[in-house]
């Protein structure tokens, strides 16, 4: 049996669905892969860290949170750590980091994580604001480390995209893609099809929890512009920020124009293209759209989404993701976890 | 720069795909991951073999199926091989395998793939055959050599599938799947819904050569239900053949149905579904369905096809392959030859 360490860095809905997940899967860990994962630090912005190098308990830290209780009572001392000592003090292999986005310059995910990587740990993310405003970097600075630096849920959640470029279609071109990366607006277009005003839209996303308070990153394209950028950058290797992404969010789509779009069979969506000519971009957009009932962006509806890719050798491969939870970004952590050991540690 | 020696049997559409991939993707291979892909041998139905150890001219072997001149005259010494002979003797390290499938229990194909393995190759066929009545033994073969045994064109052409869960979804349960694996029915059931009758319609495919000479391992269901079994055995571990498939073609879907559903607003799709519960199988089916416009599967048409799978973690993940060829399979093998290649050599 293997243990493997890891410090978890942000404990809202998705942390608290990755240490559900760990504690779900640990048989199975064990038993087929004879890996047992502790969680040796739990960073929380609002509810104290807890650090513990035999392993916090995750069921107890997630009753603690549940409650309103600080998890600083789960600690092996009463040390009070900034984010910094945090990073520092943790004794993890493995640095899962799941924090708010920052979309405007990825701050300050970005610092947490090149602290943790220059601290020889391997990082796994779910946050895009590292990947696009310090992807170059961190990956270099992985490079030179020999570890891991994985974000397989800053984009489509945990549905596989960098991981499947990664490790499932070598030698490809990927000469552009075009799809739906963003379900709060996705969300918001179905809803005032639906008949309902945009604030009204706006008000009923916030309620079930799926914009955030300030929900203008999402409105004004800023978090599918970050998307564009992170995919651009990673998978074709073009590196971009999400400034550079010729952005219009869905302000400018009235109920006035969504119901001619019903009268023609289209629907509205917020669309994400990119495409490029040898190693030059020639396109990286966010635009509100029509497209017609025979596009499949037409049926990705509410918080679904979905992007088909144009290759060299398969001119046409698509992902689609439906109804994605906290579960499922908790998911693409641990499948990043499980990337790093295959490839550092040859777990079989 | 290290050699990789490949042989190569079947040379019909697929693997003259290949051999031209391998040509275009040489420098990348040179130049990115210092390998260089030297074909030993081929082997074709009705133009000879070629065995040569410093490596098979490509181009020309090209040039000669196209003029139908032998590939024997390409070929080192002046052997006849027989399939046996030819794998024997070609001193490939990477069995590569295209010959037709034989829906009804995968032979010569399977005995082929079994020589290979015991030969010490490493193997990968784009033949459903071998995987759907051979995946348990091949693997064991596999795994007691320390060799590959990889497929990944067996379903969907090219689209990552198989390697979607082995390299990027670790420690999922897959519950259950849906979804058009069959283009020849699903682009005969296009043509009718546009107004032709069977015959018309089948005529029509064999012309553009979507379908076998005799089309009725397609029409009948048999060449899906491979493929569930194919998905059933390897991605969910519970072995069956296609036999045990529930298995309806499309022969009863006649113009009159096809015509009802037009004016329902639906489409008839012959739809491949498999369930679980536990390690227990309880659907694994090919049946003509109607779907409503609000499906995926009424926007998957012509040869694309598409398949959605529901696990533990990830509630919906769909694949779309649009308008695969011949070039699409052939990509499929050299994702697999890459995954040998990083597994068992560590190229980079």
């Amino acid at each position: 049996m293997r243990q493997v360490s890891i410090a978890l860095m942000g404990f809202g809905n998705v942390g608290q669905a990755f240490a559900s997940l760990l504690l779900k899967k640990q048989e199975t860990l064990k038993k087929e892969f004879e890996l047992e994962f502790i969680v040796t630090g739990i960073f929380t912005k609002n509810h104290g860290a807890a650090i513990n190098s035999g392993g916090v308990n995750l069921a107890r830290a997630l009753e603690f949170i549940a409650q309103g209780t600080p998890l600083s009572n789960l600690s092996e001392d009463n040390r009070v750590f900034s984010p910094e000592s945090f990073i520092h003090g943790s004794s993890a292999e493995i640095f899962v980091e799941c924090t708010p986005v920052n979309p405007y310059d990825g701050e300050p995910a970005l610092s947490y994580n090149k602290i943790a990587l220059n601290r020889g740990k391997h990082v796994v993310t779910a946050n895009k604001g590292p990947v696009v405003y310090g992807h170059t970097e961190l990956a270099k600075l992985a490079l030179d480390r020999r570890k891991g630096f994985y974000f397989e849920s800053a984009v489509m959640d945990g549905a596989p995209i960098f991981s499947l470029f990664r490790e499932t279609l070598p030698l490809i071109e990927l000469k552009g893609f075009s799809g739906i990366l963003n379900s709060c607006t996705n969300y918001l277009l179905d809803l005032m099809t639906a008949g309902a005003t945009f604030e009204e839209a706006v008000a009923q996303a916030q309620n079930i929890g799926i914009t955030e308070t300030d929900p203008s990153a999402d409105i004004d394209g800023w978090d599918a512009a970050i998307k564009v950028a992170a995919l651009v950058s990673v998978l074709m290797g073009i590196s971009i920020t999400p400034h550079q992404v010729d952005r219009t969010g869905i302000r400018e789509v009235t109920p006035e124009k969504i119901k001619i779009a019903q009268e023609n069979g289209e629907k509205w969506k917020l669309v994400c293209t990119a495409k490029r000519h040898g190693n030059r971009l020639i396109e990286a957009s966010v635009q509100p759209q029509t497209v017609k009932a025979d596009s499949l962006l037409y049926l990705v509806n509410g918080t679904s989404s979905f992007v088909q890719f144009e290759t060299d050798v398969l001119p046409g491969l698509g992902i689609l993701e439906k109804d994605p939870g906290p579960l499922t970004t908790a998911y693409g952590m641990l499948a990043d976890i499980m990337s790093i050991l295959k490839k550092y540690y040859v777990y079989r």
